[in-house]
C-alpha cells in the first residue's frame, strides 16, 4: 500500500493512493500514519480489507497538499557516506562501519514544501535518500531478518544539508542538519511488502531541471537491514523513527569549484523508484 | 513554581512542588507539562492562582515515581565542552563557538529512573548538566533578552554518554549519546523567574557516595543566553524542547587510568542548586 497524509501543515488526513492512483481518505478507518497504526495490526488489516472493496471515499487531489507520510516521528537516525560512489567523489575512506547523525523531526516537511536556505548559507546542498520507517521496536537485534522485519516501510527523502555549518563551524555534523525545511519526506510511505528487493532501487535528483545524482541503493555499502540491525545495538528504534539510508554520489559538495550550491530560486526534484517524486522550490529562511 | 510530572512512565500526571515542599495535582488544571502549556499564558495564569489560593488537591508522594518534567520534547540540542574546567581535563582547546549535537527524545526518563549500560558498553560515563526547557518559538534571535525570554525553565539533566561509542566507532558523536536511558531529567522543571541567575548554579555529582563532579555554570564557556541565540542561527527551537548546556569537569573520561568508568550497580546521584536532586542505580540493558 502507498500510504500518505494529506492536509494543511499540522493538521495532515490519513490517506491512500489505490493501484488505479485514485487518492482515497482514510480518517474515517485510522486516526494517522503514525507509530499507532505501525502497531496495530488489526487498523492495518481493516485498510487492507477496505482497499479491496473498494469503499474508501476518493479525495480530489486538486490543491490538497501532501504532508509527510508519518506523523508524530521520533527521531530520524541518519547514515552518512553510505554510498562507495559518494565516498569516492568526496575523496574519503569507505567507512569501516556506519556514521551515524541524528535530524530532529521538527526538520520535517512535506515532498513539495519550501525548503529554506538558512540565513548566512552559502553551502545548501541536496542528497536524496532512501528512508526506512520503522514499524516495530528494534533493540539489539541479531539478524537481518529481524531488522527486516521492523521496517514498516519505505519514503523518499531529501537530507538537506548546509556544509559550512556541518564541516566548518566546530564539531559535529548535526549542526549543518538541523535548519528547519531540512528533511522533506514522501510522498508516500510504501509498506514493505511492496518493496521487495530494498537493495536495488534506483535513485535520482534534479536541480533546475539538471540530473545532479543517479544511482542504486545496489551501492550501498551497508544494506539497509545492516544499517537497521547496526543501530539497533547503539540506540533502540521505535515505531515511527525514520532512518535515512545515506545518499549517493551526485552532491553539490562533491562537484568541480565553483560548487553548485542551492539558492533561493532553484528547483529541487527527486524520486526513487515506485516510492514516488519530490519537488521543493527554495527560498531564503 | 517547580513543576514536574508524576506517575507510571508514559501515563505521568502534572504536578507541582509547593513553597512548604508538598506536591500538588495539576490534573484538573492542565493536561500536561509541555509546550501546550509553555504557550498558554492563561493556563499558566490558572495555575499561578491555584496555588495561591491553596485549592490543589495534595498527592501521597510515597511510592509515587516522579517522571521527566516535560512532555512531549520535541528535540534535545546538547552544548558540548562549554566549561573551562573541562576543556581542561580532557586537554582540548576551548571551543571558537559552541559544539552542538543532538540527543533523541525517546532517551529521557525519570530522575530516579534505571539508567542502563549498554550492550558492549566499557565506557559509560556521567555528565552533570543545567537543561534549559524552551517555552517560545526561537528563530535567528538577535539579542540575549530573546533568548532569555524563550526559557520556560530549568531543569537537571545527567547527559549520560558511551565514550567509545561516541568517539571510538567512525564518525560523529550521536552514536554514544542516544543509547536507552541516558538522559534523566528532573525531578522538576523550575520556571525562569525563580531562577534569578542561570549562571550562578552549583552542580555536584557524586558515584556511589564519592563527590565527582562540582562546578558552577559560571564556569560555562557560553552562557545559556549565547548558547541559546546561537543555537537559533542553525535550528529553530520550538517550545517543548530541550538543550543541555554541557557539563562541568570531573567526568569519568577526565580521569586518570583506570578510569572509573560505570558499572551495573553504580548509583549516581546529580543536584543543581534549587533546581532538585537525581539518584540512578546503573543496570546491565
Amino acid at each position: 500500500m502507498k500510504l500518505l497524509r494529506v492536509g494543511p501543515a499540522g493538521a495532515e488526513r490519513p490517506a491512500l493512493l489505490d493501484e488505479e492512483g485514485t487518492l482515497r481518505d482514510l480518517s474515517a478507518l485510522v486516526p494517522d500514519v503514525d507509530a499507532g497504526l505501525f502497531a496495530d495490526e488489526s487498523a492495518l488489516e481493516r485498510v487492507r480489507a477496505a482497499v479491496g472493496a473498494r469503499v474508501l471515499p476518493a479525495l480530489d487531489p486538486s490543491g490538497l497538499r501532501i504532508g509527510p507520510p508519518v506523523g508524530r516521528i521520533g527521531k530520524i537516525v541518519c547514515v552518512g557516506l553510505n554510498y562507495h560512489a559518494h565516498a569516492t567523489e568526496l575523496r574519503v575512506k569507505v567507512p569501516a562501519e556506519p556514521v551515524l547523525f541524528l535530524k530532529a523531526p521538527d526538520t520535517v516537511v512535506g515532498p513539495e514544501d519550501t525548503v529554506l536556505v538558512p540565513r548566512g548559507s552559502e553551502k545548501t546542498d541536496w542528497e536524496v535518500e532512501l528512508a526506512v520507517v520503522i514499524g516495530r521496536t528494534a533493540r539489539y537485534l541479531e539478524t537481518d531478518e529481524q531488522a527486516l522485519a521492523s521496517i514498516a516501510g519505505y519514503a523518499v527523502a531529501n537530507d538537506v544539508s548546509e556544509r559550512a555549518f556541518q564541516m566548518e563551524r566546530g564539531g559535529q555534523w548535526d549542526k549543518g542538519k538541523n535548519c528547519e525545511t531540512f528533511n522533506p519526506l514522501g510522498p508516500w510511505l510504501v509498506t514493505a511488502d511492496e518493496v521487495p528487493d530494498p537493495q536495488d532501487l534506483r535513485l535520482r535528483l534534479w536541480v533546475n531541471g539538471q540530473l545532479r545524482q543517479d544511482g542504486s541503493t545496489a551501492d550501498q555499502i551497508f544494506p539497509v537491514a545492516q544499517v537497521v540491525r547496526y543501530v539497533s545495538q547503539y540506540m533502540t528504534l521505535h515505531p515511527g523513527d525514520i532512518v535515512n539510508t545515506g545518499t549517493p554520489a551526485g552532491v553539490a559538495m562533491g562537484q568541480p569549484e565553483p560548487k553548485p550550491y542551492l539558492r533561493a530560486g532553484d528547483v529541487v526534484e527527486l524520486e526513487i523508484d515506485g516510492l514516488g517524486r519530490q519537488r521543493q522550490v527554495l527560498k531564503e529562511a
